[in-house]
């Protein structure tokens, strides 16, 4: 049985280049005990698996040179030798970039996709995508019904859910993303407020207009320059759940610091960073609400589909280019 | 009757130059009802002095071109046309670089000093800076017995007092301060377990060795270089109370932000910014437990006194160049 793999062959410096990844076949070992054969449906391509790309210092550890690519994946087990879970089972966890994945004891995790429902959303809405905005947005945000809270990446994966989730909770949201389609996206169809295209409006400015008594939260995606036009319209106490840096994750320097940081003291600001595995224990709190919101039409999402396990890295880059549109996912096999 | 003042002329770029305050003597107007006459005993030097000269988007309005500077005094009360306060009364409050301070019904506060006790200790332990030191660290740092704190500007006045409340709360201090002098004052007259004496040690190669398991809580006074040291040492879930970024005020910049900002989400830290301000209605509830501590000898504080208003402008310089050793104030005039 061959397992097609893409290995991490070189750090990306600045601009991912195409010289990253190796494309290698290999046989599929025999299972030991204990573990699982998984069959890889569908693979999650995230802005942070640009970090496990380089050897900063980050949250898990880099992803070795030489190794299959690190990524969450969808699939339903092919074989077992005594392993947590039985043939036909789906499992989600880190199968890598890869066709097929041993899952070991204690690795992965068995879920029951809802009838109709198409798999992807365990990635987007009922995944780490929909847990992150969850979580971001109303432990460390804590919007109230009088907040203006404002979002970056707002037409992304996480953004789009996390601007949503501040509509429910009633605040008004202002939602930053690049380009007339995605603004409108977010306004006429998931019911933003309002909307900055960063690309073409001056951010600082329009947020003086659209928030003149100021942010009371910023959902940050994207750090850099977006940050800033924010740090200069904050609210008194304002709350920035720290989701993404992803403006300077495709570059070779650390992500710049914010020029207005002073502002965090001036208007006693908090920014608390995040990282969505720390809700692990709680994904299950978080599932039936997220499903619940979708059923009753108040959350929408949408996914970005690409073909074939060869195409990922290619599709990687999408993210970094603003050219994704919702949750970014490689279907590397049909369910049978 | 006359008053001497320093009046604001001149905004700050860069270094602070002599030409920024205006010598004036003027005469004492009547007093209007509802008015207390306070004749200015002591004037507080704080780094955030330099915030309100600038017209930076700051925490209260800018000192306006043509006023008299800004700063907290202790004084007392030399007569009354049905003010607040009774003659010979002694009042805290923004009296203002001037000898004497009209207060207006509601403005100031009035208090009763102990018998023995300095006047200057309600500028520090038991006035804003105490109070500083203690919201800042207690209610944002939140230090545990097993935490490991570092406190910048180590032997400012605000540092060595959150420093040692930190020690009051179980926890291992590491105190960052320019020199020698400074830095055997905080461990062996003030209990801190090390120090680092950022002028010839460097600050994030140390801490490394210092807290190997990495800093559960940042005090930070400085930003700047300091700050991306300790970025570079963070325990996972560390807190910084956001306290001052002096390293950035005597600059004609906004102060730099961190290089390593991306490492508040790495270690999924939390920065919080603070202003003393927002806590007084707490301060009677700080005030004797810091009475307490210092009379059991686990709080100690120095105050560094200049003489003479007129010296008030060179001695705000000593905040910047480094050179003061505690709580900085000046003497107007003795209490009679």
């Amino acid at each position: 049985m061959k397992n097609r793999q893409w290995i991490l062959v070189k750090r990306p410096k600045g601009h991912m280049g195409d010289d990253l990844l190796e494309w290698r076949t290999v046989e599929v070992p025999p299972l030991g005990e204990g573990e699982c054969l998984v069959k890889n449906l569908q693979l999650s391509l995230d802005p942070t698996q640009r970090i496990w790309m380089t050897d900063i210092p980050q949250y898990l550890p880099p992803v070795a040179l030489g190794d299959v690519m690190r990524g969450g994946t969808i699939g339903r087990v092919v074989a077992s030798e005594g392993g947590s879970y039985a043939v036909g089972d789906y499992v989600q966890g880190f199968g890598q970039w890869q066709d097929y994945w041993i899952a070991k004891q204690g690795e992965g995790s068995r879920f029951r996709p809802q009838p109709g429902a198409p798999l992807s959303i365990y990635f987007g809405l009922l995944g780490a995508t929909g847990f992150t905005a969850y979580f971001g947005m109303l432990e460390i945000g804590k919007p109230r019904a009088c907040d203006t809270v404002v979002v970056s990446a707002a037409a992304g994966a996480v953004g789009s859910v996390a601007g949503q989730i501040a509509k429910i909770a009633g605040a008004r949201v202002i939602g930053i993303a690049g380009g007339a389609e995605k603004c409108e996206w977010i306004t006429k169809d998931l019911g933003f407020d309002a909307a900055i295209d960063y690309k073409s409006e001056p951010v600082a400015k329009r947020l003086k207009e659209l928030a003149p008594k100021g942010v009371d939260v910023y959902f940050d995606n994207t750090g850099g320059e977006i940050l800033d036009a924010v740090l200069l319209n904050l609210a008194l106490g304002a709350r920035i759940p720290l989701c993404g840096l992803i403006s300077g994750y495709d570059s070779g320097e650390p992500a710049r610091g914010p020029k207005y940081y002073a502002n965090i003291l001036m208007q006693r600001a908090t920014v608390q960073g995040f990282i969505v595995l720390d809700y692990a224990p709680r994904f299950a709190e978080a599932a039936p609400k997220l499903a619940a919101w979708h059923a009753e039409g108040k959350l929408k999402y949408r996914v970005d589909v690409e073909h074939g396990l060869e195409n990922a890295p290619r599709a990687l880059k999408k993210l970094f280019d603003g050219s994704n549109r919702g949750k970014l996912i490689v279907e590397i096999a049909q369910d049978a």
